[in-house]
């Protein structure tokens, strides 16, 4: 198995083969968390350390137990209360922890690059958590292996991603991710809450759900900021979910087998009916949980050979 | 020892029998924990995930301490920072967090019946670290082994709870407990702070401290909240003091052996004197600290035995 | 290797044999850091609680990581959320914990003194992390390791304290090592942020920079609290960065292989120039951080051979 990234920054700089490596391993992961002792050493003697400078429960949470079911030392800093807010910039937060001899520093960060711009200052691992509105790729690692195990492959599929795509780094790195395992992606939204230069990743664009959804395999919702309502981008609640919310009405269109995705935490009745989002034969969101954990077990665990001696740049 | 409960969601499902089996339990870690080297691997590989919604420093240390000890994978979840501000439900987060895959989930909550609710949704072994007015079993349970290392036994002793019974699940969760063991309790308060259907319980109840503490064995205090002063539930601290504040005058009516007990944290000239409370001769309030991680190891031992296989709903 | 102290409060205690033996075992330390698997059993079994009254992220970083590489069982108690804000006292909050057994104790905390306090109560080694102004001894002994490893000796240097000394608990714990090991010691800053009864330390006060380095080994600057400004203090931080700042003309004035300290967080382009900060030529800021790892490992290793049986009070 190679894998001949140092860093974990994007979805951008991997290939075909690279996501396959990950997946595959990630499958082992899953066979290990259903056991009853879900733990290995595969990490023992390395220091993990996450970075949030936005509150994350869930990944965070994902991040860490990944982390210590393989064996690592495991420290969560929470940067909200930390130097920053003594003038310390963030490079300088970076060397510090860097001084600390990290080997792994999972980071979320509030700014597009962020991450990337630590990554060049520390000589350890990073994995990118999620940055502004750039990427967060162990999100759409996590979800291509779910749809992977639900549809048996992950090309050739009509995957439908439906929202507010413009300010979504899970979006994007979705994108990303499941045009270069060439499968026919379409985007679905108001028109204000598009991209505005979407032809870049040759998608086909709907602001009509139902004739977007049309046939597609998969259904990606995603989850809407309440902050752009009423703000110029979407009129209400209400009015978002009569024409963007997924009910089983709309699903109608899709392929009869397809699934429901859904990055949480969900709004229900707003950009999903709480009860397909419930409903087990359609919905896959508590999987992609399951295979949160799974994937960044595997993501670490393949950086973590590179180790030091890596010369790649992811 | 057999113990056939899948969850510990509080004292009312349990048998003499199965309070028995964890104290006994909790006494072979009483003794671990005095050791230098205290650690053993009867959770390891295990994950316990400590979901806290409402703040309370003491009882998650002594959950987390408890779980690392035995080798857990433990993680806590700082639930007021988590998605639940972002509109998510609870149950939302619980079968999130189950799709992690935990062993042991503890919880604590502000409303009465959330554990139980909550432990309906996922697979794994709750422990109720406190919900609303409801339960606290492992205090219950960390009180009865004080109790019973200071007086050789658990049954027919007299005991008075003093104070805010009304509001307080510690003395619920006791009450339950020691009337199960066959004791005598007492209740001592004023009658704004007593329950309204407290015949169920077959205790007396008394609103004068020197009457009710008459020839008791225990002494129980309860803190009291101090958000019920001059809210029409009682007049000032200095008033209550006088009237229910433990000193060492009220407590020559009880026996001379009397043992005084807090759940803490205390309010020193309130709820009790503050030279009282730390008269070693008197006072077992730091044992009942120091059993508490006892106990809760026994739980966690015991409830992981049980394991998923469990069939058995407490 | 002997150690004799119970605790780490400070370094006035601290015999010149003493700082070598920490000093030593720290430098075995700095080997393990810097390789791929940086993990030993030397306090395994172990429990350690990290009580940080006062907030720092980096300073409890270090001693968590410092436990966790030593197999120590780690828990950080966040102080701020605690039952302190319920009224209990600082000695109930120690006595609590005292009750769950940890082994070692590190405590920061804003009160000078409140750490000795509390090691007067407990049964366990307690380690201070910062109290007050008086004391952060493992700042002092990380800046006492990074000093004998770039001038190849810890004594008979001459060193420059710059900037805050009477509010700081750095200065004061540098004073007393430097002074112990036979340095010569000097202190700069404007006369308002100099302590009264500077005597007593036998050191040579300066009010003007250029003066004050003249032919300095070592130049260590404190960051200036910015609450200090415009409080009568110090008149504004141009003015400051002018008179007092470190930048590549004042410290011409150095030896020409003298090098720049600072204990973090730093406030670029107030006490230190940026670009001078990250001169890895003069500059061993990020060394500092390096050194903090490996000295709270060795402090606590040495602490926790004398465990328990220990009779001497540091």
């Amino acid at each position: 198995m190679t894998f001949r990234h140092r860093h974990l920054l994007g979805i951008e700089p991997l290939h075909q083969e690279d996501i396959r490596t990950i997946l595959d391993l990630s499958e082992r992961y899953v066979d290990l968390n259903r056991q009853s002792k879900k733990h290995l050493d595969v990490l023992s003697g390395l220091t993990q350390i996450n970075m949030f400078f936005e509150n994350s429960t869930r990944t965070q949470a994902s991040f860490e137990l990944a982390g210590k079911r393989l064996g690592a030392d495991v420290m969560n800093m929470a940067m909200q209360a930390s130097s920053l807010k003594k003038g310390e910039t963030l490079i300088d937060t970076a060397l510090t922890l860097n001084a600390m001899h990290p080997d792994l520093l999972v980071v979320r960060h509030p700014h597009s690059g962020a991450v990337n711009l630590l990554a060049d200052k520390v000589n350890c691992a990073v994995l990118n958590a999620g940055d502004g509105r750039h990427e967060h790729p162990t999100q759409a690692l996590l979800d291509a292996l779910t749809i992977r195990r639900a549809k048996g492959r992950l090309h050739r599929l009509s995957i439908a991603i439906c929202g507010d795509i413009a300010h979504s780094r899970v979006a994007r790195s979705n994108l990303l991710l499941l045009g270069k395992m060439e499968n026919r992606v379409r985007l679905i939204g108001p028109p204000t809450l598009m991209p505005s230069r979407i032809e870049e990743f040759g998608v086909e664009v709907f602001d009509d759900m139902r004739e977007g959804l049309r046939d597609v395999d998969v259904v990606m919702m995603l989850r809407l900021q309440k902050e752009r309502m009423d703000g110029g981008f979407i009129p209400s609640e209400r009015e978002y979910y009569h024409r963007f919310g997924l009910d089983e009405e709309k699903l109608a269109h899709a392929k009869p087998d397809a699934i429901v995705m859904h990055p949480g935490p969900m709004n229900r009745g707003v950009e999903i009916d709480g009860t397909l989002a419930d409903d087990i034969n359609r919905s896959v969101i508590q999987e992609q949980v399951e295979m949160g954990v799974a994937v960044r077990m595997a993501a670490m665990d393949l950086l973590s050979r590179h180790g030091r001696e890596g010369e790649d740049q992811a």
